[in-house]
């Protein structure tokens, strides 16, 4: 059993961004500028945009955090994003979801220019992923293929099953596992609250991609041997031995399933690490298609 | 069994179509306009693009060929496509593909307004599909909905096998079935050339989408008693006792295989006849959007 270390993986990401912005330095280039939008003062959201921002300033990327207040209007928010849009100084931004009730999220997402668009919500990339155009994939899926990748998990001809269909894991993964390309070229059941009979589809599959957020859903029994488990959940479970009160659970009964595995993720530092990862390769690319 | 009719469907969502447009006349309202870019004489391509035409006018459209010289430069037919985007009186258009090839057909295709996509070939159309947001489907696809629609064929919780992962009917076909909507809710598996055991995987298939294009693939032992199968396959084979000298073939065997159904299509007169339908929804809707 192959542990898919996504802590190493992202470190070992991050090293090579690194490594390409000080070559775009070094040739007079222009250097990767990342905007993050945040309205209010949300705490979870601080904490994700702040760990955004750190991670740009890690690789040597330039970032701008855009923090409007709570009671900002639909317009001005409009505004705001229309702005970025012009802006030829940033390459990428990413808007800190969800926003204040009188705010229409999907509004906002769609006045995203698609080619700054990294988080990959806009439909054009998510259409052009569909149809293997070039374009900005959400960080999440993104992460799982590149582990896949760099630990050389082959795909072609197996059975993937996912587990779920958020817009923004489940489905994009579905989409991606069967495209003709590596990774990819698997045969792909998409799964959700309405399948019949989930524990001998699981049974038979040759990779497992588990994101519906239910912490140990997946147990032994609904894995065969030799099969490849990403678990993309990470559900808080209050846990008083904690420091912080709670630990994170994953969707798979990892010490029960992960001896069958010929890979797994655990969780924490599987998938996770992995997402900021994919935001800053996405906006290197970013600058790289307009150069 | 009950055979899922194309041709009865396709006539009687025509004479809807027909009364719609009698309606915004009566009203004094924008009567929906339908224009189509043929490049070049090529005989295929002037058949389907004149059954367009003729469907246009059979329910009261507007509609405009623009037919262009075989040698024109891409970027002269660049210019005709953002010609269309500008004209207010158009509300819909279609490229009759392939164009020749020193044109990039990809390129004319990205710069179609989403608007006025009616075929639902740009990436924001197909990604705003993925996501269940408002947007032109393509004609197939949105065929095979309309027939299962019309004859209230149940889909939540059943396995829906899709054979075939083209970008205009196996692989929308895929996302449609899956989404949490009517027709969908199914748990959909989509098999293609790298898919191993596919004919154990349809026997097990509740419902089953053929869409490879190869003649009587399908056959009665890949089917499971009270299936339903919707056959996309339209091959045409040489059949000297024609007066065409062909004769078309679906990719399912349908004399074996139909006897075990509950739903079938027939082909030729299945989902075929649907398409030019759904086109002509597509662009009544596309008036109603903007209304």
């Amino acid at each position: 059993m192959v542990l898919l270390d996504g802590i190493a993986t992202s470190a070992q990401i991050r090293k090579e961004i690194a490594a390409a912005v000080a070559d775009l330095k070094a040739a007079g280039k222009k250097i990767p500028h990342l905007a993050a939008v945040l309205v209010g003062d949300n705490g979870a959201s601080l904490t994700y945009v702040g760990a955004k921002v750190k991670a740009c300033e890690d690789v040597g990327f330039r970032s701008t955090l855009i923090q409007k207040k709570a009671d900002i209007t639909e317009k001005e928010l409009l505004e705001v994003v229309y702005d970025l849009n012009r802006n030829a100084e940033i390459d990428g931004y990413i808007l800190q979801l969800p926003f204040p009730k009188h705010i229409d999220d999907q509004k906002i997402l769609l006045a995203v220019d698609p080619a700054k668009d990294v988080d990959g919500f806009h439909p054009e990339n998510v259409g052009r992923m569909a149809l293997n155009l070039p374009c900005f994939l959400p960080a999440t899926p993104a992460g799982i293929l590149e582990l896949i990748k760099r630990y050389e998990v082959k795909t072609e001809g197996k059975n993937c099953v996912v587990i779920g269909r958020s817009h923004i894991v489940g489905l994009p993964m579905s989409i991606l596992m069967q495209r003709n390309d590596y990774p990819g070229n698997c045969t792909v059941t998409l799964t959700h609250s309405k399948t019949k009979d989930l524990r001998a589809i699981c049974a038979d599959a040759d990779i497992i991609i588990a994101a519906i957020g239910k912490p140990g859903y997946v147990t032994a029994d609904m894995v065969k041997d030799g099969a490849v488990v990403i678990d993309v959940g990470i559900t808080r479970i209050p846990d008083p031995s904690k420091k912080s009160g709670f630990r994170i659970s994953g969707d798979v009964k990892f010490d029960e399933v992960a001896p069958r595995c010929s890979f797994i993720t655990p969780v924490p530092g599987g998938v996770g690490p992995m997402t900021i990862a994919s935001l800053l390769l996405n906006t290197l690319s970013a600058v790289k298609n307009k150069a």
